[in-house]
């Protein structure tokens, strides 16, 4: 396990802003929201750095970080990602990025011989992982003061057809979700989902 | 859409140190680890409430709210969620929280009349959510410098039954993964999983 330093939203590339009074974690996870509509600013290679840093930085189930992002700026290929109405900012976002997930993992079977070669095995926590991956990716989003929305692609084929094409996807890569990012084009407030019903203590 | 009031770390009860000199989510982010060791010291109920609030704040796909949480502390609930040795930490922790999904929700099928009757209908999105809620919840654990480790259930049926009977979960109510928290035995680093291959541009 590798050490790394800890790296700051001004020293990963965010803006002054955060330098100076930097939002706590607990503010940007109950201030965080789904945006979808943005400015026509770009968004800096600095910023997207740090976003995917964030990103890279989930947990992920015997280390295997299965999570491969696509980073995309041109037109053509957000239109491709964006054919139904559903998602329109998919087009309208001067960034986004698509969260995918290798969903197999070479490794000996159980109980084999230590010289035994790896199979490639069905990882069953890919999904998480890349879930995970994605809601640092958000939180970093709005850390920077961007906005952003997860779309989701996977387990709907009909969503992930069209991803697969207008990427390239290889066999093995999955796409898990579309996330178009920007800055936003209007104050919006986060959605109050405090529910006490929805905790039980010691048993159900 | 309800505003709510952002919550700081010191409003939700988050320690005092909090709210002297924030770490940024960035930060956070970054310094996040999997802690599998815990002093004997309790977490306070202003922290779990805390970090219920944090996971309860994660996005949600057309805002169903699949999430469920069942904390425990009781010690015979405690030692009955972690019978395999992989999860000790479990039964050392001073308190669990079990990450649960409700898998169906009621909605109208598609093209159905608007007086027509809701039925029960998979929710695809019900994993993503409990996952987007787990890792707001080990965010806010890292933000109050506790720890916590992220223990998968779903989609293993091998931990899914034990977990399934330990809490007496109804029909229709899947347990996604269980979190041990506690005070961090040790000083423990993150990993450094920064990797730029796994960064692809435009396509893949």
């Amino acid at each position: 396990m590798a050490a790394i330093a800890v790296c700051s939203a001004a020293s990963c590339g965010g803006p002054q802003n955060d330098q100076n009074s930097p939002k706590s974690a607990i503010d940007v996870i109950m201030s965080r929201k789904s945006v979808r509509s943005y400015t026509e600013e770009p968004v800096s290679d600095a910023q997207i750095q740090t976003i995917l840093k964030a990103a890279m930085a989930a947990p992920s189930g015997m280390n295997v970080q299965p999570w491969r992002f696509v980073v995309v700026k041109d037109q053509a290929v957000k239109d491709a990602l964006c054919k139904d109405s559903f998602n329109k900012m998919i087009g309208q976002a001067p960034v986004v990025i698509v969260v995918c997930g290798e969903t197999t993992v070479l490794r000996r079977p159980r109980g084999a011989a230590e010289d035994a070669e790896p199979v490639a095995m069905d990882n069953g926590n890919w999904t998480a992982d890349c879930a995970a991956a994605t809601e640092n990716l958000l939180l970093a989003v709005e850390a920077l003061d961007l906005g952003a929305v997860w779309t989701a692609c996977y387990p709907y084929e009909d969503r992930m057809k069209p991803t697969r094409e207008a990427l390239n996807l290889p066999e093995g890569i999955t796409p898990y979700c579309i996330v178009p990012i920007g800055h936003p084009a209007a104050q919006e407030a986060p959605k109050d989902k405090w529910k006490e019903e929805n905790i039980h203590y010691e048993r159900w």
